[in-house]
C-alpha cells in the first residue's frame, strides 16, 4: 500500500472555505451554521460541489444526510464508511465536524492519487444536525440513521419559533419518506470518523492520533422551574418565590454532584438558561435550564442523572417553587470495533505518527453508527483541548496526519 | 370643593383599550409596551385623542414626554401637575403606569363635569420609558426632566440592538434639543403620581388609599462574568472555569446577603442572565446578569451593595473567572413634600375612604420629579401585591377612589 498523496494545501482553503458560509456576527474562524437555515443550505451545497469535482455520486436522504460514494470494484459489497457535520453551534470553531467531512473527502482523493482501487466502495457521510443547538437533540441524522430515533421521534422535535421538524427540513428542500433514512444493518463493512480531540490529552502528551476505543454516554435533559414573579420592588425577600435562585441553587448542586461522583470521567454542563419575564426590575417567575451529563459509565451515568433530580426536588419543595423535567436523551456508551482499532494502529505505525489508545468524553455520530456497523474513530490533538469556541485550532501538519492515517485505515478495510 | 363626577366606565374601558396596544406574544390583559416601538408610538397617539377630546393642550417634549394641560386662571402661575407612564416591562400587567395616566386625566375630566375652575393649571404627564426595559435604565424621561441625567447620559445609552437612544428617539419621530427637556424648578408647584402599590400591603389592611412619605432608593448594576468555556464532554470537571456555575454562586450571595441585612425593608434581584454561547453543549465562557437592590434606607442600600460587590470579587477569585461591574444606576431616596400629603389626607377624609401613610418600596418618576418639585403619591392597593406580571389587578372600585382621591388632591392644590 502506497503512502496516500495528501493535497493538504487543498484540504485547508477547503476548511476556510466552508468556515466562511457562517452566519456568526464574529467574523471566521468563528462559525455559527445551524441546521436547515440559508447558511446549512450554502454550506451543503459547496461541499456537493467538491465531491462531483473529486468524481464521487452523491445521495442525499430525506432528511439531508449526505453520501459522496467512490464505487469500488465489488459494487454490492458493504461499504467502508467516514464522514462527519458540518453544523455548528453558536460562535463554534471551524474544525469541529468539518474536519472529518472535508478530511474524509481528500482521504478519497488522496487514495485516488496514488492509483489505488478499492475493493469495497468508500463514502463520506455528511450527517445531519450533529449539533443539538435547532432541535434541542444531537446527533437527529445519525440517530435516525441507525434507528435510535423513529420516525414519529423526529415529528416530535421543534425549534424554537415551534416548528416541528417535518415543516423546518421539508422548507429546506428535504422531501420523501422520513421512513427511508434508516439504513440497513449491511450498509457499512465499517465506519470510521476523524475527528478533532476536543479535549487536552493528546496535545498534552504531544501525540500526533488518538485511536478511539469507546465513546461516554452521553444524557441531555430539559428542567423548567415555576415560582412567583413579581415587581422587583414590591416584593420583600422572605415571601418571595423567585425560580432565579432556586435554579442558581440546583446549578451549583449539579455541579457539586458531578464534581464528588466518584468516576474521573463524569461531567454536568448548564449550558442555556432561560428566564421569564426577564426584566431587571422583575422577579423571575420561570427559568428553563438545560443538562448535559456523560460518563464512560452508563450506569453511573444514570445514577448521577437520578441523584440530581432528587436533589432538584429537595431544593423545589424548600424553596416553594415547581419544577419540571424532560429527559432529551440518556444514549447508552459504545465500543469500537477490534478489527477498526487495529486497522488505525497498523495505519498509524506505518506513517510513522505516535498515538494511544483512548476514550471519546465528547460524543459523535459514530456513536450511533456503531448500533448498524462496525464502529471506530481517529482524533487528532486541538490546541488546548479547545472547542465549540472560536479559538478552536489544530494545525494543518496534526490534521494532516489525521486524515492519511484515516485514509490508511480505510484503505485497509476496503480490501 | 363639590365631590368629582367620576366616570368610571369611561376609565375602564380606555384602560382596557390601552391593554390592547401590546407587543406580546399574549393575550391583553398581559401587556408588553417598550419605549419607542410602534406599539408605544400606537399607545401614544391614543392617550393624545382622548387628551384632545377633554380640551386639554398637549405638548411634546424632545424625548417624547407628553404634558396634557387644563389652563388654569392663572396661567403663568406654577401648574399641578400629575402623571405616570404607559410603557410596560415583557409580560406585563395593564395597570402599572396607565392608572397614573388615564386615572390623572379622567381626575381632570371629573373636575372639569363640576364646573371647577382652577386658579393653577393642571396637567397630566406621561413619562417616556419609566422601564428601563430597552435602555437598562428605568426613568430615563423624569430623570432627564428632573437634571439627574443629562443629554450627555442620555446619549451613552444603547438598546440591545447597539442603537443610541438619540438614534432611536429621531427614528421614533421625537426631535428637538435634548437640553430643552430640562424643567425649571418653578415649573410645578406641587407634583402628586396616583399607581397601584405594587406589594401587598393596603389588601392585606383593607384600606382604599396609600398616601406615600417618601420613595426608596434603588440601584440597580451590571455583572459580566468571564471564564472559560469549551465542548461540555470534553472538559473534565476539576479544570473548568464556567462562567454559569460562577454566577449561580453569586446569586446565591447576592440573595443571603439582602436576606441576612439588618434593615427589613432591603430586596435584591437579578431579573435577567444572559449566557454565552448559550448552547445545551458548550460549558459557558460568560454570564451577564443584572443586580436591582433597593432599601428604604440609601446609605444601607449602599452598604449591601458594596458588600455584593466584594462577595463576587470573592467568588470569582476562587473560580478562576473574572468579572467587571457598572452601576446603572444608585439613587438617594426621596420624601414626600408636607402639604401634598396634607392635601391628600385631607381629600381621603372627605371622600370617606380608608387610608395610611406608608413608603414606596418600588421606584417611580416621582423620585425624579421631587428633584424639581414638592412630590407626593397615592397609591391604590393591588391583589396579592402582584405586580409586572399579567395577573396585576386592581377592581374598578379601587381605581375611582385613587383617582377621586387625586382628583380632590389636584384642586386643593390648585387653589
Amino acid at each position: 500500500m502506497n503512502k496516500p498523496q495528501l493535497d493538504i494545501d487543498q484540504l485547508m482553503s477547503e476548511l476556510h472555505e466552508l468556515a466562511a458560509i457562517s452566519e456568526c456576527p464574529e467574523p471566521p474562524p468563528t462559525v455559527t451554521r445551524v441546521v436547515f437555515t440559508e447558511t446549512d443550505l450554502k454550506a451543503r451545497k459547496y461541499l456537493n460541489s467538491l465531491y462531483e469535482a473529486a468524481g464521487l455520486s452523491v445521495r442525499v436522504d430525506a432528511i439531508g444526510n449526505t453520501f459522496a460514494r467512490w464505487e469500488g470494484s465489488e459494487r454490492d459489497a458493504p461499504a467502508v464508511g467516514t464522514g462527519s457535520h458540518c453544523d455548528a453551534i453558536p460562535h463554534a470553531g471551524m474544525y469541529d465536524g468539518t474536519v472529518g467531512v472535508l478530511g474524509g473527502l481528500e482521504a478519497i482523493r488522496s487514495l485516488q492519487r496514488t492509483g489505488f482501487q478499492p475493493r469495497r466502495s468508500l463514502e463520506v457521510v455528511m450527517f445531519t444536525s450533529e449539533e443539538p443547538t435547532r432541535f434541542g437533540v444531537g446527533c437527529s441524522g445519525s440517530r435516525t440513521m441507525s434507528g435510535a430515533y423513529s420516525p414519529d421521534d423526529l415529528l416530535q422535535l421543534t425549534d424554537d419559533s415551534g416548528d416541528n421538524y417535518d415543516k423546518v427540513r421539508t422548507a429546506a428542500g428535504f422531501k420523501g419518506d422520513l421512513s427511508s433514512v434508516k439504513l440497513p444493518e449491511d450498509n457499512y463493512s465499517a465506519f470510521v470518523e476523524l475527528h478533532i480531540e476536543q479535549g487536552p490529552e493528546l496535545e498534552a502528551k504531544q501525540l500526533d492520533i488518538g485511536v478511539v476505543t469507546a465513546i461516554a454516554a452521553p444524557a441531555t435533559a430539559e428542567f423548567i422551574i415555576t415560582g412567583e414573579g413579581g415587581h422587583a420592588g414590591g416584593v420583600l425577600m422572605p415571601v418571595r418565590h423567585d425560580a432565579m435562585c432556586a435554579a442558581a441553587e440546583m446549578i451549583q448542586a449539579i455541579e457539586s454532584l458531578a464534581i464528588e461522583n466518584s468516576s474521573p470521567d463524569i461531567v454536568a454542563t448548564v449550558g442555556c438558561v432561560d428566564i421569564h419575564p426577564g426584566a431587571i426590575n422583575s422577579i423571575p417567575s420561570r427559568v428553563t435550564f438545560t443538562l448535559d451529563l456523560r460518563d464512560i459509565d452508563g450506569p453511573n451515568r444514570d445514577a448521577v442523572l437520578t441523584a440530581i433530580e432528587s436533589q432538584i426536588s429537595k431544593i423545589a419543595q424548600h424553596r416553594g417553587v415547581t419544577f419540571s423535567s424532560r429527559i432529551l436523551n440518556a444514549d447508552p456508551p459504545a465500543t469500537s470495533d477490534e478489527r477498526i482499532v487495529a486497522a488505525a494502529s497498523n495505519a498509524v505505525k506505518s506513517l510513522g505518527h505516535s498515538s494511544q489508545k483512548m476514550i471519546s468524553r465528547a460524543y459523535h455520530d459514530s456513536l450511533f453508527m456503531a448500533r448498524i456497523a462496525p464502529m471506530g474513530m481517529i482524533f487528532i490533538p486541538c490546541r488546548g483541548g479547545v472547542s465549540h469556541r472560536g479559538d478552536e485550532f489544530s494545525t494543518p501538519e496534526q490534521i494532516a496526519a489525521g486524515v492519511e492515517t484515516l485514509a490508511l485505515t480505510m484503505a485497509e478495510l476496503a480490501q
